[in-house]
């Protein structure tokens, strides 16, 4: 894949990659499927067998070392990498190894597959290994201008479907959670995403496990539904959660939603510039458990989000990093009863000076709705 | 994800694993995400940042180590594993140290990220890690009777996809081939699939790129278009390439068809138990070199198939691997000239005491179509 990003902006950030290394006493970065690959080069590597690796030492010239068979895919920038094509019968582990000679320390890219760290161990064998996310978290957690006008809109694509759930006009009494969810899938399309990369939807007492996806249960009249989905628009993710009620809900369920309203809306509040990913974290955590359902909120509040679904900053117990501009994340605190009810309400906010940014503006509330 | 999969084909499959792990001196299997963790577990983890590890030593009992928000995903097995569940705040690699605690070596899941083999060194360093497809590639690149049946059921709905593009069901010219591969996916769905893994579409000159996928580019009356699509269906893949010319085609694009029919052909009757799959890759590469083509031939002749879609056997010069029944891979020559056109024509067959079974029985001709 091919991303629409400047050559001026990859130079950019490749120079602010270097410090960084500078900083960490890393002498060669190696990255390979992902998204740091193509945040650095606007490549994106298939995740396939053949290896594809962004070899940059800290001092001179980065390589891509691509197979030969997937080198007219990419768009040579010979201002920030030259390219290094290697056959269907060469070694391209010695080929790294090559480029990086001399490294002590290499940074290695956090989704490459261990079985090419395997092979690089061997043919690398006096280099010690780290994440590599020590070099590119910093970088990539926090958001540049163009970054978060892709959020914003995937955002807002995100939530025009969010809306047609809301208003009744995705049909779910007496249809399975997966027919809804191919339903808000092909939604998520016609919206401007290129690609789904999930559309839970989970009825009454499935939506108790937060991480049920769809299965062949038929949706019923009377149940809350939680739908929680996103996509991948111009690389960058999209990610909602609203739970509908189809009719009115029991007395106990409106009461813990009314509650998981508050701390949704209190945690969003509290994710300004300068306060800890903890204190997000336990500003929901303390108005659910005062409410008596501490127990059942059962998963950190947040995540970061970007060119992946889930990356740095986590929104967790024990994250001491403090909010910057630029950092993006979810805030979705919910409840689960399990073999019972379960709800949870997400937005994606983008922390800036003047206050966190929302990029969902869904209806916050448990719609009831004839569906 | 949870496949259906009975316990006790789960038990043998364990067992067969741990007489691999002693032929190959491995004392500890760790398994992530990918593939393998279904195919012995019947779970399938999600690719998230918390780790989910499948630690089987050689001797002793199987752990399952699962992030408490993902175990009530899990169907327990316990005549296979036990389960560990881990919190937020818990740090998962000790676990994992313990549980292989006294391994010398450990082999680990080839998709597991890089990041966890980070952490995984630093949390057993006495360990040497070595590829997990030691281990696991001899056994999940022979199909049971089971595997070869969903096989046969992806590759018929792949067949009927591609029997729609060659009747002229599938509109092509003025659209684009982003729009043409959102409609064959779609269509894979329709006919069974429960994912869509790609489908290229390649018109004219961009069908010279082995890999390029579907862009903005018009389709035009005239050209040969390249289908190459697939999916899972119940845990299975299904791969096909289909080459429809809108129009009449030019002589040589005629006559270079013609030989890479026969090249494939060729190949798929070489594909017999006994054969090495080098020997496979070089007959389809000598009926397209005697014709002039072979330096136009740009990849290798096929690669297995099955829970992935590119795994081992590989159909490629210097794999000495003999075919033996179970066997399951793609028949794919192509021949590309660049900024020009391509064409690949691609099946895939199951190797059988009685001779290849062919997955897909689609029409092989070069189809000229109204569209």
């Amino acid at each position: 894949m091919k991303l629409d990003v400047a050559t001026p902006v990859l130079v950019d950030r490749v120079a602010r990659t270097r410090a960084q290394m500078e900083a960490e006493g890393v002498d060669v970065l190696l990255l390979s499927t992902g998204p740091d690959l193509p945040y650095l080069t606007a490549y994106a590597a298939m995740p396939l067998e053949r290896l594809t690796m962004f070899v940059l030492p800290r001092d001179g010239e980065a390589t891509l070392v691509v197979p030969r068979l997937e080198a007219p895919r990419v768009v040579e920038r010979p201002e920030v990498f030259s390219i290094v094509p290697w056959g269907e019968t060469e070694d391209p582990f010695d080929l790294v190894a090559h480029l990086a000679k001399g490294a002590w320390v290499a940074a290695i890219g956090d989704h490459t597959w261990a079985r090419f760290l395997v092979d690089l161990l061997a043919s690398m064998p006096s280099t010690t290994f780290r994440r590599g996310a020590s070099v590119m978290s910093p970088l990539r957690s926090r958001k540049d201008d163009a970054e978060i006008d892709a959020l914003r809109a995937a955002g807002a694509a995100a939530d025009r479907v969010a809306a047609q759930l809301q208003s009744g006009a995705i049909p779910l009494v007496g249809r399975t959670e997966a027919q809804v969810s191919i339903d808000i899938s092909q939604r998520l399309i016609d919206e401007g995403h290129q690609k789904v990369n999930f559309a839970i939807v989970a009825a009454g007492e499935n939506a108790a496990s937060p991480h049920h996806h769809a299965s062949e249960r038929v949706i019923r009249a009377g149940e809350v539904v939680l739908c929680d989905f996103g996509g991948t628009m111009n690389g960058y993710c999209s990610d909602i959660t609203r739970c509908v009620s189809l009719g009115d809900p029991p007395a106990e369920v409106a009461d813990a939603y009314a509650v998981l309203h508050e701390a949704q809306h209190a945690a969003v509040r509290a994710a300004v510039v300068g306060t800890s990913c903890e204190e997000v974290d336990a500003t929901a955590r303390r108005i659910i458990a005062a409410a008596g359902w501490g127990e059942q909120f059962l998963h950190r509040t947040g995540h970061g989000i970007g060119m992946e679904e889930h990356e740095d900053p986590y929104i967790v117990e024990g994250n001491d990093v403090v909010l910057a501009p630029g950092h993006a994340f979810s805030i979705e605190p919910g409840i689960y009863v399990a073999g019972r009810w379960g709800m949870r309400l997400e937005d994606i906010l983008v922390a800036a000076e003047a206050g966190p940014e929302a990029m969902n503006r869904a209806d916050h509330d448990l719609v009831v709705v004839d569906a």
